[in-house]
């Protein structure tokens, strides 16, 4: 997965244009943030006719153009045809998923996503436009999923052929961006690290995640393995559907009292995404012969902006261990994470390809959460950063019709309510441990006031344009 | 494993007499240390008539007396049947396994051997001479192998019916003593934590010792797997012809190097029972998704007596590790040691039927070294001390007749004239990294110059008999 190639081709793009509000022809119209690219955008609407087709080419692009929030990604419209590379194709994305590590790396806590300004995003899902010398494999028109270091939100990507896999009959674009990213991680996780066989228990925080149902429905495919997950309370009626069978409300239960009430011996497997001081809980609830596999610390993420203090925290409390007491424990510790498998092309092939025949034979699906218009990124990021989705969240490359920007994704409304039951059944009187999920909550009803506002000013709009008509 | 067993049945023993000399008919013979003991010795004997047979029942036992040098291991004679409790056997050993652990517990290195005094050892091989109430599937006369936490070197073993495993059709006493131990814990390392897989590649260091040896040949069982192999060049020709694809002179080369030449990219799979600096040379050469297994510290072991040198040296290289830095390089370490898997019978069973089934198949054998009587249980520690060994240390309880006493054991000769080769080939001209080999080797020449006074002294002891005849 060498990500080089992202941000060269966004060189490759002559000019980028800021969309400061989206529009409906992202070809023809743009709106510049400043002056200066007004000018430019006005020299060249004015030599469209004369310019080769190449330079008349456009697509719209995600930017990261700082370390920040959720407004520090902006839709720009960029000019230019990408050139192909050897080996490489050029994709016309339908749609991107969103992944933990693109909101780490939006707060600059990610190190595989290179400097702003760049386009992130690690996988999608589209069609086949252009293939480059050397390229045997792939044809225009195939219709593929892609992983890739980054650069995937935007209309359109160029990656080596390798990191593209061909869609089987009946998978959606949807599903197909829903896949890569979470379905390998689960699955090296689950079966090469864990090395998971019949009868084992397995603890899968955020069971309601994207690599949380997919390790769910991974753990299925095994016999008789008990899955403990976590989850909000209101969730928990989906993802016991989904496989989990012992649902634990991390937000009012602690979650290690509520295994051992359980297994009292402990567990063959703990996922942990989250770090800091999760990951000594994990350590100790492994049984003997027991692996934790640790791929992530979403403890460090507390509110849209760079939290020091979680980030200091996390860090504090993050695990190390002597190999003397793997020794004694007879215990493994493993760490995972997609983005640093660079190039290890053989390694993600072999996977994909088992993952796609068990989507073929009917045992993997990828639940969607929501989809959002590449305009509606930030809602898109606050609702995976707040913990609503069930699921993944999804992007897609279709521009946002007129009428639809002036209402909220209908998805999005009804997980809204969920949200709003799950903070009605927030206790604040928690443990000892419990204080780090607070810190995560607090910053949470902060943005939540910054979202209604959001949704008055939205009421608004909506009004407008009706006295328009 | 609840080798508390061990420790219990010492207790049973009514009385322990030390054999300063080895005897030839225990039972009846024994020499005791002290005044003390000779008159309790007197007494015991002038009642011999009047005691029921349980009183008279002895039995020969090596206890470790207090930490130290090999003479801290001592040859004893108890008095008195030990008594079965509900689901316990007493097995009639053969023959016993030497390990490691066994070289650490003398010296006070060892945490899961009780106290001294104790009786050592982990495994033996024997048949079942009485079996205790609740015991379904032993009866006396099966031929059984045993595992437990200590107390196997003697001559009768009590344990829980689930420590013993029916020894197959064909198996010698000596090829199951050898089996437990180094089977279980290279097949639980390199198949569970390790899960190992074709075309995989493996380090095992020590391949001539006995984990390396039954590594070597549970790698066999999985197609292509490359084992890089290190032992003294001596051993080469015999661990290749086991299956080692590359052996490595640790003494002369960099081992590091050496697999990088070969697999620059790294290796899956790397078993470490050296510990200190060595684990943390074993993570840098895992590739991505690899998994160093650390199962001992065997670098703490520098001369026939506790050297606090070597063990702060080793505690303070020892491996520490960072999940952040596992997250960042997609890798694994783990710790593995069958003492510390007391109660795990389940676990141990399974390995154990997997084990005895690819023994049956023909696609494991054990290697024995070398054989040696109870009161020569100082050789053979000084033996698998030294590395001399390609394979297992093998005691047996078979008395030592009083021809042998006089003569060396005929393999421990052909292995010594190895060794002398081995020292020749030494080469103190090492890198950074080569001073712990070499600290390693050093006091190995102090004892090498004690061992060939204690030829000198065993050639005049083998002339004086002649006269005597």
């Amino acid at each position: 997965m060498s990500g080089e190639d992202a941000p060269a081709q966004q060189q490759n793009a002559e000019e980028t244009k800021q969309e400061t509000k989206p529009s409906e022809e992202p070809k023809a119209e743009s709106k510049p943030e400043s002056p200066a690219k007004a000018a430019e955008a006005a020299a060249t609407s004015a030599t469209t006719e004369k310019v080769p087709e190449e330079d008349q080419f456009t697509y719209r692009s995600l930017v990261l153009s700082g370390y920040g929030g959720y407004d520090k990604v902006k839709l720009q419209v960029k000019k230019g045809k990408p050139t192909l590379k050897a080996g490489e194709v050029m994709v016309r994305v339908k749609a991107c998923g969103l992944n933990f590590a693109d909101l780490l790396a939006r707060q600059g806590l990610y190190d595989r996503l290179p400097s702003p300004p760049v386009t992130p995003g690690m996988e999608c899902s589209g069609e086949i436009e252009a293939v480059g010398e050397e390229v045997t494999d792939r044809k225009v028109g195939d219709k593929v999923l892609v992983l890739n270091r980054c650069g995937m939100w935007q209309d359109v990507a160029v990656v080596p052929a390798t990191h593209t896999f061909l869609i089987p009959e009946g998978m959606t674009f949807e599903e197909a961006a829903a896949l890569p990213v979470n379905y390998i991680t689960a699955y090296m996780m689950l079966f090469d690290f864990g090395n998971l066989r019949p009868n084992q228990s397995v603890l899968i925080h955020s069971a309601a995640g994207g690599v949380g149902i997919a390790a769910t429905q991974l753990c299925q495919t095994v016999k008789d393995v008990t899955v403990f997950g976590t989850a909000s309370a209101s969730k928990h009626e989906t993802i016991s559907q989904g496989g989990v069978t012992h649902c634990i409300d991390y937000r009012t239960r602690d979650y290690v009292e509520e295994v051992r009430k359980i297994s009292p011996k402990g567990l063959d497997i703990v996922l942990d995404p989250l770090g800091g001081s999760d990951t000594q809980k994990a350590y100790n609830l492994l049984k003997p012969m027991g692996k934790l596999i640790t791929y992530g610390a979403a403890n460090m993420l507390a509110g849209q902006k760079k939290n020091l203090l979680a980030v200091a925290k996390t860090w504090y409390h993050q695990f190390s261990i002597h190999t003397l007491s793997l020794i004694q424990n007879n215990k493994s510790v493993c760490g995972f994470h997609l983005g640093y498998l660079d190039g290890e092309v053989e390694i993600i092939q072999k996977a994909m390809a088992t993952i796609l025949e068990l989507y073929r034979q009917g045992k993997i699906k990828p639940r969607i959460d929501s989809t959002y218009h590449f305009e509606q990124v930030g809602d898109a990021m606050r609702r995976m950063q707040e913990r609503n989705n069930i699921g993944k969240v999804i992007l897609i490359t279709e521009p946002m019709p007129e009428e639809e920007k002036k209402e909220e994704p209908k998805k999005e409304d009804k997980k809204k309510d969920d949200k709003k039951k799950d903070d009605k059944k927030k206790d604040d009187s928690k443990k000892e441990e419990k204080k780090d999920d607070k810190k995560k909550e607090e910053p949470k009803k902060e943005e939540k006031k910054e979202e209604e506002k959001k949704e008055v000013k939205k009421e608004e709009e909506k009004e407008e344009p009706k006295e328009e008509k």
